[in-house]
């Protein structure tokens, strides 16, 4: 993040409010059209990020250079998506950080694999597993953008089946039935690594939990983050009326040393 | 995170159940005592991490090698301490990662300086400033034991005063006056780069705003988190009865370009 | 409430799902349409209440004599309405019930003044001021509808300068300025009484509460409900995705003898 | 509701704060003692309501005339007790109001029985549930305090196995098992009548709603309310940190009309 020029080929967010902005590719001679008017990117070129540049309709844009959670939020995606506040809760209680080894299923659109991508650089990896294969090359794609795909292997697999990876630090899980995992990750995880497993509807966090205190796993929680927006205005302070009021509950649990047979 | 043996000198997580763990120094010939019986460390040199250990009263302890998690729910603090909730979303919405420079201030018992240079790691950097000279050499201690000291600054300073930076990634507060900081903030961010300051106060949170505003600020947002804890157990799955209701509230602002007068 | 049969003129509810009903007058020889198709009254006159019709697409819609929450959803409103919820802790919070004599403002639509009316009949009254002349008679039609007008006196005026009644139970208000009111809410309520006020921004609570605290006011307290629907299906339980996040705060407080001066 | 003088044999509600209340006798030559003092109650008759009275230790009490929520609050109970806002949604959800004839069980300690009683007044009638005959007799003297005994009767049975009553316009449950209630409940509700119903646990939730939906009961929902008390005080306003999480989960429902075999 420095505050150089923009360059022809580079990623540019034009930003108008909180909720318009646009993920673009500065290309010379070209130019990009919003309900705002159009904004030719040879007046782009050559501008500091973070400056302004008005549209043919005299609408003034901030050009910023993306962040990691520009291009999460403008990822293409076929399913819902995971939202920050549920990857920042995730990467917290994974215990994650740089050089950390990660299994994550499934890859969906790559939105959660780039964000754990990008907290264990430079040394970690994520090892992340997707069953559907026309899903892996979408993902692929979003994630090219964000520069992390060093940090990403992307294994075409359903890791209720198997896991390959040994003595990682973490699962992450956003699929639907986790509790079929929890076996392997129990055998794929390091003792005291992190199983952290996200899922929608109360049902499925039952039967995760019910798997969790029937294998190696000691710690087991459930918590869930109800996330409030609040209008911050002198004299008209007050929550946002419309919420999303859910998204989905996340399981985490620590992996202990098997017991032996005695 | 290893599953290697627990050696003389090692930190030791002694885990009884998910509320009570002690966080030791493991030193030959000696023992801990707990209100379930002592543990000699004699019995645990040699053992594996993740194993289990028995108590002179033979109830069972794992034995965790000591995440940053678990360090920074054992450090000594005299006021308040931010919970990991807030932790995830602060650094979620920093924008932060390996390599970034951060202004964070108060550094208070050194909770929060911990898990932002924990994630900044290997090669960027956390400028704590604090403004009372005593909290400094307590935060101190309580980030050495961590082993995160090489990636933090500790400043003796006011940040409503002075900050000595420039062009960092990030300005994270959790202080009484935040407002006040905004002018200073806005001359040490890079374009582009994030504010993101935590208050419990709403009236904090309204000045805070106002500031951003009339600064070199946009992106302005305000979030609460509430979290809840679920009690998952099959036939009896519910809300944990008491919980906490309010930490804080989070804002955070991006910077842009200040318009040059023309 | 009784099973008895429906007859022309009477007001109907056709009841399609939870979130699709149609409040609409019984008349001979008509038909009242919809997207799923038209009813004919003559096919329902005569039915038994809580039966079904079906309409001109072959939809089954269920015939409910109106209850006054049906009434209430129902009525024509310029402004917000106050939801079930809040009206809901209004009624509990300011301890009436059959026989109270209420002062209330402002009137708006009259969907707070009919659902107290409701509850302090037969011998109770409330009355009740909306300073705009051309609200009251839009008021009174939605209230005639549900026959409680007789619990009633829709008074034209400005709580904030004047209020008549005298030993009232309650002063309930849900109106912009509430702070301006206390005074006069002091003089109005027999001790003991209750004072009940709506708003939605932190800052009119603020400014309520301290008028509370500098009148004769004590057990002054802010609430807010956050009411989350759960959609409840075996192996699908979740709360809903998208929740109204932010209605208003309620403050309540009791009025005590004033301090003689001595 | 009225301010006139307290007499010897009055229920009297000490007030020394929001949260330390104590409901008492008034007796002459007696006197009632605190931890803040005794008061002697001669020092007491003779003086209005909502007056105040010093301790023997110089501490001020406001001498309130009990209303029916400070009663329920002071209810002996041996179980947990409904909270006023679920208490608040049951009244709404269940369309209950002066004349409203109901079917409640289980009884408990009666707090909600009298909250029910007292919106039925004066021509209503609650019939009250309780399967544990030791618990009837508590739950009496309770209600016997209130003056509500008149609106009420209390009946010893289980509500899974015989409800005597037919055309109930609300059947209203707080206990273990309300799904085995729904066939009883469906056969004693009036045609459009209510079924309201409180369990802690989402798995009883379930099963209730899964009854509803296979007996003859539409409009069936499902809501939490989450309530927050607000510190509200200039420059320190914000959101109690502790607060109750959850009490429990309230399902409501209407009945149809049987569809009759053809």
């Amino acid at each position: 993040m420095s505050s150089s020029e923009i360059r022809e080929g580079d990623d540019l967010l034009l930003f108008l409010d909180s909720k318009r902005t646009f993920l673009v590719k500065v290309k010379k001679d070209e130019s990009f059209h919003t309900h705002k008017g159009y904004i030719s990117f040879n007046d782009v070129i050559g501008r500091p990020y973070g400056g302004k540049v008005k549209s043919s309709l005299d609408v003034d844009f901030i050009l910023f250079k993306p962040t990691l959670s520009d291009y999460l939020r403008k990822m293409r995606h076929a399913t819902q998506v995971i939202y920050p506040k549920d990857t920042a809760l995730i990467v917290n209680y994974s215990n994650i950080g740089p050089g950390s080894r990660i299994v994550e299923a499934g890859t969906g659109s790559g939105v959660l694999t780039s964000a754990l991508a990008h907290y264990v650089r430079p040394t970690g990896k994520v090892y992340s597993y997707e069953a559907r294969k026309e899903r892996i090359e979408k993902a692929r794609k979003n994630i090219e953008r964000t520069g992390l795909m060093a940090f990403i292997e992307l294994k075409e697999g359903d890791v209720t089946q198997r896991i390959d990876e040994e003595n990682v630090d973490a699962v992450i899980l956003d699929l639907a039935t986790p509790w079929l995992v929890v076996p392997l990750a129990d055998q794929a995880l390091t003792v005291g690594g992190s199983f952290v497993s996200f899922s929608p509807t109360i049902e499925q966090t039952v039967k995760t939990t019910t798997a969790l205190t029937e294998n190696s796993f000691v710690n087991v929680e459930t918590v869930e983050c109800i996330m409030r927006r609040i209008r911050v205005k002198e004299g008209q302070t007050r929550p946002e009326t419309l919420m999303i009021g859910h998204t989905g509950y996340i399981t985490r649990a620590r992996k202990i040393q098997k017991t032996k047979l005695t």
